[in-house]
């Protein structure tokens, strides 16, 4: 039988069974390169397993057949030995197919590919991810739900301590769950799970990233990528800047923005963008706004709505400071002052490619 | 004796015996609802009280009575019972009246009235509370006094832990005292204690509340209210955008926002707005600024200033995006454009009705 | 032999011997004042050292020789008794001249001198510093190679407790090392460690300083002060705004704030500002926008590039809401509009000059 995906996790439940969030150490799509080993891994593990999308208990002989089977496979034996003292909460979850997530379990392991960059974002379905997790607290002492938090907090404080509550949401911050290689995360509050980073991405402290949205490839992202919003390779969203989200005023156009783009400091998007576009620090292109396309010589050629430039690349938006009209200046001028700008933001380091 | 409010509380100090928090794990004014059980818990836990803004540390005797005379009042009984072996640490704080709070424990108790929704901003006296209140270190170890801190800070380190700093401030967040039912937090240390969130109140990662400020009802917050700004129900305030506080640049009028408002990212307002206004993305109107307003067929009928307009519904503001002109359009056209733009923003869930 | 500067800390390794993190409890700039006390430290404490910028670990009679000859200094003798039980982690580092940081202690030293006042940014040399520093997760458990995060998450979920990773960066939170006298931060991930934080600064939740940058006397921080960018005494930087970095988009000008500026809410800079300088609320001035000076009849004079009007004192720049055009106000007009605006936004308290 085929699956689509599957994973090994340790499940937390509150006081009634009901199952707050399940932490993948291993996640993995089936792929022609570790198809074998994801049949013998689903063989094994699935012992009742009889197709569909489920999640499963693993008993502890299970555990151990598993630990023999993937001997060469040292990550899956980490987990495996790491997690046997807590194997009543130990967990596979196993899809068949690509359905819309039924269950916690289903949620976190498809929130754990994205983030662990096994799937890109719009690659799997999350309908209705909203209504299958639960929201709850994310404390120091890990998950809580909402109804057992006072008497939680009460038991802190009367022994001298403090639960700290970071947040309460029904997405933890991603990188609880995990750290993809080679970026670097501020302020981790700000990176939801479900998020992905490509690798040599820096989300600074006031960058902030949703699920089921990120960057492609290395990044400098000082502003917010809002959900569903995916940024191309080398492009830098400077602080404070926005991209209009597809539930939030960005209408039924998924924005995006594409390669080398520079979307200046407290500046927004409501259109999609090609690759190297810039726009000027502190002006916000909505879907709406009506723009002068400039030629070289700085003569208007055309007036366009900003929705028909969507996708468009090279092309520089800035408002005019003396007539207050947003101008549009592509082609060359528009591709060389995109390089002039990029020169001072990018420098040449190993894990780092600009170092603010 | 009528009161006007209470609390029971665990105060911790610090090494000289001062009070640096109090956590009031119930908190309750007296109204005609339960003043004959406010009036019993004053007899016996004010056992030595007589009159005034009081804040009384408890007897084990005195545990005991409340217990008795309070089965019935499981919230209250469990927290007896759950605190007695901190019983040292344990007060009682009565006001008679309304003053401006004196104490630590009177400023904690009128935050705890706000954050529970038992009182709302503005309806209380919180004069003088920046005096009151000692600023101090906020870590995973409780509150820490700053004379305290490089010592603790040393200890945690030779012990080969870090004692983690989250903020160094008089307030602290609101959600490690009191998370109100129906409330989403991205990202806790972004809410003030003392802030208000009414009932399916969602605060995104880049949202902010200051205390005696928040929202009435619903609504989806991703920009920031500050202090003594009160947002109406079903409102929408886009990512990072502003509203002018009280004390900082507001004047003397109290910034506002109606219902079923739209502020876009990025966005802010110098004026009180009515119901169903909407500022475009990226637009700040100060009570300054000068205003073109529109009828239907996009002509001007008049030039005022934005201050003129404050507290006015339906309204839409938008910079023209060819002559730089802030313009406002009235009427049906507004409401249009309102509805419009929040068929996108607002989808029917359980928990919430937006989903970023 | 003179020197420039030295610290007594404690470093943290990873498994392979790697150091991670240098904490340094006490460290020092010489001058005249502490010399002899200085020269003192370098003779005990440098046992084995020869010149030049070293770090040594130190042996337990190195530690109790230093008690001895430090018996008057309580803050030395405190951080050496505290720290006896961890000597193996205590190193000593000096620093002959103020060279480029070679090494992971030399860069944190340098990084604790800044944070705690010791020196002003671009006082020292920071060449290179991020090659020198390494990347790592900033946990609830202190930091942890990205190596062995993994298996240190695992560990915390299979115990039932979670690891939480607050930050993944080269930086810390400047809290967990130094907090300064004289300051509140609302949320203390978003001061870098080796920001500078004058006496009397608030950095509010939305507020952000970067390292080798920050106030040098009181101030009202409610945006971001970027990498290199200093901000003098008594200004107030409103929520969201931007000053831009000199590593993204300031080109090879420093940005810095004079004395007693008011940024507005989500405006900008990208030109130095002198002192008593407004910018309206909303408004981004780059450094290549056209500026149309007005006389104080309302009359413009002249049209400069801002940059022109780097570092000048005593203008305000706003966007005119009817034409669009960025205008600026000199002289008297701008004195007193900003006296009237700062009149709103500070009061006298002891400890914070303004209060939101």
């Amino acid at each position: 039988m085929s699956i689509f995906a599957a994973g090994l996790g340790l499940q937390t439940t509150d006081g009634n069974g009901n199952v707050l969030e399940v932490y993948f150490h291993k996640a993995f799509v089936r792929t022609e390169q570790n198809a074998s080993a994801v049949d013998d891994f689903v063989k094994i593990a699935g012992w009742f397993y009889s197709g569909g999308n489920k999640t499963i208990c693993l008993a502890p002989y299970q555990i151990d057949k598993l630990i023999e089977a993937f001997s060469e496979h040292t990550g899956t034996v980490t987990f495996l030995e790491g997690a046997r003292d807590a194997h009543e909460r130990m967990v596979v979850t196993i899809l068949e197919t690509d359905e819309a997530p039924q269950s916690v379990a289903e949620a976190y392991l498809k929130l754990t590919l994205l983030s662990s960059r096994a799937i890109q974002p719009h690659g799997q379905s999350l309908d209705g991810i909203f209504a299958v997790l639960p929201n709850v607290a994310w404390t120091n002492e890990g998950v809580v739900s909402l109804d057992e938090l006072p008497a939680r907090q009460l038991s802190a404080r009367a022994n001298g301590g403090v639960l700290h509550v970071y947040a309460v949401d029904k997405f933890p911050p991603m990188a609880d769950h995990v750290v993809p290689s080679g970026v670097r995360i501020g302020d981790a509050s700000r990176v939801r799970f479900g998020a992905h980073l490509g690798e040599g991405t820096t989300v600074m402290h006031e960058g902030f990233v949703n699920f089921n949205a990120g960057t492609k490839g290395a990044g400098m992202i000082e502003g917010r990528i809002s959900a569903g919003v995916m940024v191309g390779a080398n492009s830098d969203l400077g602080g404070g800047c926005s991209t209009m989200g597809t539930l939030s005023g960005g209408n039924n156009v998924v924005i995006s923005v594409g390669e080398e783009c520079l979307i200046g400091a407290n500046a927004g998007t409501g259109i999609p963008l090609g690759d190297r576009c810039t726009i000027e620090a502190g002006l916000y292109l909505t879907a709406g706004s009506k723009v002068s396309i400039l030629d070289e010589n700085g003569v208007e050629t055309s007036n366009v709505k900003a929705s028909e430039l969507a996708g468009k690349s090279d092309l520089l938006f800035r408002r005019n400071s003396q007539s207050g009209k947003i101008e549009c200046v592509t082609n060359k001028t528009a591709i060389q002052l995109n390089e002039e700008l990029h020169a001072n933001n990018w420098q040449t380091q190993s894990t780092c490619k600009k170092v603010p």
